[in-house]
């Protein structure tokens, strides 16, 4: 382990955000880099995938992950180089994409390491980036989002909200290859036009826009489904939950499936969530609405990610991630793009070459 | 038709309600009895079928159903003795069910007759009040609700809200028979203790019982369902809608199916819909919410109501029916029994003997 001898810069959570997280929530540390002993590993971190659910990881209370502890290094999922490593498992110089943390350098005990999830990827597939992307979380969960639980058929209208972002991309993209009309619905002119002109949705509504005069913006909203979704909407994705799940609910077909992914405009919510008003639509359209973890599919993630890669090198797909360089004390103010919108694309923080 | 030389009872919708129904909704009228015609059948009413889902009825819009016109005769489900029959499909004396009208008597001309859906009963399988309950839509709606949509499996928790009403009955009674728990709420001691004692439910949670001091009443809801549902719920069939929903949903268990029936405590909200603000324990849980209508089901009606008939007849089912006389003047203020829980059982209408 003689060739290391840095220095781990990390962000631990330093108290639970009320609301949108502040400087307040976080604590800057630094450690030497610590060898991970006998069948361990040392993971250089290259890049970190910045994620809606890291609001939810860091509230206290039951969800389908543990929260981050108080003091706790945040955590990310990540792709890293391994520096050293003392299992054969691993070799240095691979390229590796696990939970690695808001850190420079990931020190996995061999204790740790079966569980830790750490894992090869291959560059040949997709670049480092594109493995927090479409080949990482964010494309798992739209693959078994959409397909799984969504069970879009030929002909049938999706519907994604988060349309240009990391799952939304994924879900009107894969939506269009399986013969869908995929329809997306993102904040600003210039995501919309991307959405449509780059990533070949049928239609994006922009959820920013002004509204005409006298009517209220999420009334346009559910103009523009009404506009755009001449047949009604088979499949809604929603990763942004109410109000914009309360127009789509208005605009439902008979047996319509709706798929939980995230609620993103209410994760900042101080005054408690709202439900959506209009539920009672599932009961009029016989449709449902389900909720889902991609972790519950990892067993296969690997046919997902074959599948994923054949589209990305044939062209029929495409990835676009919002890189923002500055290392891990750039994470804070980084992190809040997401809750803003201000991100185009996947956001992932650069954090070394 | 010269044994018929009758007057005609009606109730008709007068105007739309806001919030809770009254005489200004309802507008009473007479008329002879008409002869159907050659090829039609006379019906005299013996019974109505009073119902949450009328309050939808009333109101304007796209629903599952037309609504009732301002004018129309208000629709009701009925049981009634065939008086005068011009078809060989009916004979005077036959018992049967559909859509009669509160009104006393309806008469049906050829044209309509097909799709009428007025049909022969079989009064060995069940009194006429069984066949507005356990026999009738509540009886199916509750069949095909939770075997359809909630697929309980033996040994799972089974919560059914409305315990005490008609289709509620007959979920807890279901879910006992294919060896689930089956856990009630109902507003009131006598209700509740009921459904326990009569009706077998493993347990049943009282929503009007006072609050221990400091405690919301739905957290009360809450710590009852935590209390009488140590391993979750797997099912939950509402036929309520929020609060009780939520404090459903914060107990739900991972792969739960709520079945979305109806939604009673707010069909008279005149401030809008509330949505269920737990929506997201969907997501944590990878739960789903589906809603049901009971008419697409009626291809399997027949099979549902043999089964059912054997269940109360081997005394593994009862039914109880709230039979209110008064006939169809009595309609406009026996409705609102409904809404103020003042029922016990499936709310009928006695109209003739």
């Amino acid at each position: 382990m003689s060739t290391v001898a840095a220095i781990n810069h990390q962000v631990r959570l330093a108290a639970r955000p009320s609301g949108l997280p502040t400087d307040a929530n976080w604590q800057f540390s630094e450690e030497p880099v610590t060898d991970p002993g006998a069948g361990g590993v040392l993971v250089q971190v290259l890049a970190l995938s910045l994620d809606p659910a890291m609001r939810g990881w860091m509230n206290e209370g039951k969800s389908y992950i543990r929260p981050v502890e108080i003091g706790e290094v945040m955590r990310a999922g990540g792709v890293g180089r391994v520096v050293a490593s003392r299992t054969s498992a691993f070799a240095a110089g691979d390229l590796v994409a696990g939970t690695l943390g808001v850190q420079e350098y990931w020190s996995v005990p061999a204790e740790q390491l079966p569980k830790s999830g750490l894992h090869k990827i291959d560059p040949r597939l997709g670049q480092p980036t594109q493995w927090l992307n479409v080949l990482g979380m964010p494309g798992m969960t739209a693959y078994f989002g959409l397909f799984d639980v969504g069970q879009p058929k030929a002909g049938e209208t999706v519907v994604v909200s988060g349309a240009a972002g990391a799952v939304g991309q994924t879900v009107g993209q894969l939506a269009r290859i399986k013969g869908c009309r995929a329809v997306g619905i993102a904040g600003g002119q210039a995501k919309c036009e991307w959405v449509v002109k780059e990533l070949g949705f049928d239609a994006c509504i922009d959820y920013k826009a002004t509204a005409p005069a006298g009517v209220e913006r999420w009334d346009a909203v559910r103009e523009g489904l009404k506009q755009h979704c001449p047949g009604g909407v088979d499949v809604y994705f929603d990763n942004v939950g109410v109000p914009i799940l309360d127009a789509v609910l208005a605009r439902i077909n008979r047996k319509a499936r709706i798929v939980i992914c995230g609620a993103i405009a209410q994760y900042n919510a101080t005054g408690g969530m709202q439900g959506p008003r209009n539920y009672m639509s599932l009961l009029v359209n016989r449709a449902r609405m389900e909720g889902m973890v991609v972790f519950d599919y990892a067993d296969r993630y690997p046919q997902a990610i074959a599948e994923l890669a054949g589209y990305l090198k044939d062209g029929r797909m495409k990835s676009k991630e919002d890189v923002v360089r500055g290392g891990v004390k750039a994470f804070p103010s980084t992190l809040l793009k997401l809750f803003s919108g201000e991100n185009f694309g996947k956001l992932v923080l650069h954090v070394a070459d």
